[in-house]
């Protein structure tokens, strides 16, 4: 078996796990399966998350297409004609819950007939209130899987995820980051197996990183001006995908399948104009906290809130 | 006074009397105005409006910015390093029935030190439920503006809306179109004077567009489903806004003000997974009728919903 083939089949393993795994988390929560084909070639299997006790909506897609790679590629990596193969797993999930964080992680590995290959992908959290102790938490969960594979890998990708996950016309990161990266290729002291065996560690982590998340404030009280922040934070979260996220406008731009791109978007969202949080309110202390640069992991314990 | 300052100040007029007509309308409506600067040169008087009973949400703002042309029109438009000024009035309102449509209206001048200048603007509709007769008589409002001018502007500025007001990841336009116009100068058979007494006319026919299907079905009365169908329509709304919207993009993109550029959004927009219209129902009609080229004025009556 080609060496692509390999890897689709395992992320669409990766898909059912954790399908698996967050059903159990929830039990009411609804999955709607479609399973596409992609005109210009491959296609994918898409599952809708909604309803849940826990999860309000979401998406977990595994996708594995091929065909005459898009101009758009070519133009932007500067390329030759070829034919391009894509597979991997994109997940987003919206709690109901304003106290539990939205997630998103994607892995993915693409390669053109002409040889060239690279691994992409990442992890990261956007809570609707930023809690320094679970910011932490997930942040050492993300460097114990980088740090078994390279101790670059975890400062590196941290800060690419910090740049990435931006908007930079509010001043503000998306969440608290986590990793990110892409265009990963083996280089004279990694070899391929080894950043594909890395990749795989990143989607093994993910129910790791959110159902504990999920469990402990899922039945959490809250207020309507706490459901009001969460649905004004999720217009951010939206303007970030819509804006500036590359899968979103790559997958838009190449006549991709819509409803697939666009799972990522929240059931309800709220835009006001010029909003002002209270001084000293918890709303304020997030929005102090969506900043680049944030050492999550060595912030003392004393500062934790 | 240069012609630009003349233009300015027209423009700030505009805004007066378009916000005293909105408020004749809307008893209730609020407004919070706000005078701003631009770091770089010139600046804005933003209106937004929340909380009528007729307007969910909305704004009317008005902007005379100047300084160095950014490097992104520049490049657009392979121009030399020139300043620019510019200024306008820009305004989307979103009703709180869901049988009222949203409204957007834009009148712009823009010039260089070099001599180049332009108009451009439009004014588009977009029903959560389309009614033929409505968009009929809103066209043929827009049409009689037109037409004072000359006979070309209705057609050609009608495709313009039709082309420029699209999702093409929905295959939908945005709703029932209007007019766009862009880059209008002076010909050999149009003087300049001529362009602005058009954008103004433009300007000044807003009201007379609006305040009709704000007063006609302000106060019809709907269901939690046909509020549930406002919010996908607001949704398709943003993405076309975040995604498509020359103007957003160009604002967003040269660190313009995000709360003005952005006050175009909804108050609450929703995004459900792969939503499907039932057969025959008017949420269906409405979807069939989001086609480009549809001539609403000539349509035979007799298909008139």
């Amino acid at each position: 078996m080609a060496f692509k083939e390999e890897a689709a089949e395992w992320f669409k393993g990766l898909q059912e796990n954790i399908c698996k795994g967050l059903c159990e988390a929830d039990l009411n929560v609804r999955i709607q399966e479609d399973v596409w084909e992609r005109p210009g070639g491959g296609g994918g299997r898409s599952r809708a998350f909604t309803d849940g006790v826990y999860i309000e909506k979401g998406g977990v897609n595994f996708s594995a297409v091929h065909g005459p790679t898009p101009d758009k590629i070519l133009a932007a990596f500067k390329l030759e004609k070829a034919d391009f193969f894509a597979t991997g797993v994109s997940i987003v999930m919206h709690p109901r819950n304003p106290f539990v964080p939205i997630i998103h992680m994607n892995v993915r590995y693409f390669e053109m007939s002409n040889g060239t290959y690279w691994f992409g992908g990442g992890i990261d959290l956007t809570p609707h209130y930023v809690v320094r102790q679970e910011a932490q938490e997930f942040h050492l969960k993300l460097k114990k899987v980088c740090d078994a594979y390279h101790t670059s890998y975890y400062p590196e990708f941290k800060r690419w995820a910090d740049d990435y996950f931006y908007n930079p016309h509010r001043r503000e990161t998306r969440g608290v980051g986590g990793i990110f990266f892409d265009r990963l290729q083996a280089t004279e002291t990694i070899s391929k197996a080894e950043r594909w065996a890395f990749v795989r560690s990143v989607g093994e982590e993910f129910l790791n990183c959110y159902v504990p998340l999920l469990l402990k404030n899922g039945y959490a009280p809250y207020s309507v001006e706490h459901q009001a922040w969460q649905r004004l934070r999720r217009g951010r979260y939206v303007e970030f995908n819509l804006v500036y996220d590359a899968g979103t406008k790559f997958g838009l731009e190449t006549d991709g399948r819509t409803e697939s791109i666009l799972m990522s978007l929240p059931p309800l969202a709220a835009w006001e104009y010029d909003h002002k949080t209270l001084p000293n309110s918890p709303e304020q202390a997030t929005l102090d906290l969506l900043k680049k640069g944030i050492n999550w992991i060595e912030t003392p314990v004393s500062t934790l809130a």
